[in-house]
């Protein structure tokens, strides 16, 4: 027995997420049929992150174990022949039977990516949220400032959160803007569920002017979700990478 | 009676090209009924580029003509409430009456992009052309350069093509590189039907080494449409935009 490990990237436009459910497609779904089409093998698939429904990935994580005799690293080419065109396996490769994706020490990076226009651009409206009203980035900046450390990010996540614990430590969050692209790219060791959009739909509420930069700090303090913490759509967010300790990321 | 000039950008991935036909649903369609349902009148909707299934557009050119009262610089907004998120009016206007988008001297511009990556980015699939050939973009610049001017482009349209003359000019090719992104920018007077496409799908060709260089002038000089000229994929190619002369560009 074999454990492989995969790097995965996804178009979640057309998937109800990554985890199996029982009323939609998703993307473990799709990649464990696949993979049982091709080893001929019952398997299961544990993936390090969770995405919602819509959200994009260029390097989620998953693992499955296997008695197959196809070289680790032959695995992606496999499985990009049979896999449809919006899921993609980026990389395959051997780990010890131990190694689990989420039960590691780990960074993930996400980035929240923005169009700041007064037009939709249909070609990119599946990869970005689309805002019209003048962003003020440096503002946004400021406001985010608060959030890198160890927190408690009870007010930045989903009310119907399964964690026990709502304290998460973001150790970097960069706001890049290139005229009209504003990304808002963030890492740290865990997020809370929809933690990333309630942090870009916040931000998106200081760059408006809607709120001053001080609020987000008095809603970190606040700790509990109000419904002046707002969520951004899914479109816009992506899992960028997921570095695991003593590996290079 | 005025004419609304409309500058329009779309998504072709779900749309069978521009041009209203009986089984499938077009952009002109679209924008027709969305037109109609605004102004309560019928309308007809003249394109400038009748672009293929699957073709996209930043800044295609189309006219109608109305007896409403809605301020012609207000159209744009009016038809975004109404239009899918895949077609946006970005502009629009009002020209003379016996202003007509395709009887007019203009130039053209589309790109077609490459993405030349081993494997295929979920999120960019609709967009690009994905090689995972390395290609020899200055093999491809070599090829490329005896297309700029006045030729017969017999060989590089499609045989169904109903012109009279495939003689056409091309003012401006270049061909771009930025890490794994190759983009073919080509500007003319007027193109035949699918010339982008065969002329990107044969300098792919000379890319690969599949073709010496100097095959792209040979197979214009046979002013004949050979198996040998490919027709790259659809969703590849922009229409970029459409200079008229005597307008900014």
């Amino acid at each position: 027995m074999r454990r492989i490990r995969l790097t995965v990237a996804y178009d979640g436009t057309n998937y109800c997420g990554w985890q199996i459910q029982p009323n939609g497609i998703t993307v473990e779904e799709v990649l464990k049929k696949t993979i049982e089409k091709l080893t001929g093998e019952k398997v299961t698939v544990l993936g390090a992150s969770r995405t919602d429904s819509g959200v994009h990935a260029l390097g989620n994580v998953a693992v499955f174990d296997t008695e197959s005799r196809i070289p680790a690293e032959r695995f992606s080419y496999a499985l990009n022949q049979k896999l449809p065109r919006d899921i993609t396996v980026v990389e395959s490769r051997e780990v010890p039977l131990t190694w689990h994706p989420r039960y590691q020490n780990s960074r993930k990076t996400y980035e929240y990516r923005i169009i700041n226009a007064p037009v939709l651009y249909p070609t990119e409206r599946l990869y970005h949220c689309f805002v019209s009203f003048p962003l003020d980035v440096e503002k946004m900046r400021e406001g985010a400032a608060c959030l890198t450390g160890e927190h408690d990010f009870a007010s930045f996540c989903c009310i119907r959160t399964g964690a026990k614990s709502t304290v998460r430590t973001i150790t970097d969050l960069e706001i890049f803007q290139e005229g009209e692209y504003i990304t808002i790219r963030v890492t740290g060791t865990g997020f809370l569920y929809n933690m990333v959009r309630i942090i870009a739909g916040t931000l998106i509420r200081v760059g408006r002017g809607f709120y001053e930069p001080e609020k987000v700090q008095e809603l970190l303090e606040g700790r509990v979700r109000t419904r002046e913490a707002v969520t951004a759509p899914p479109e816009g967010l992506f899992l960028i990478k997921i570095a695991y300790e003593g590996e290079e990321g």
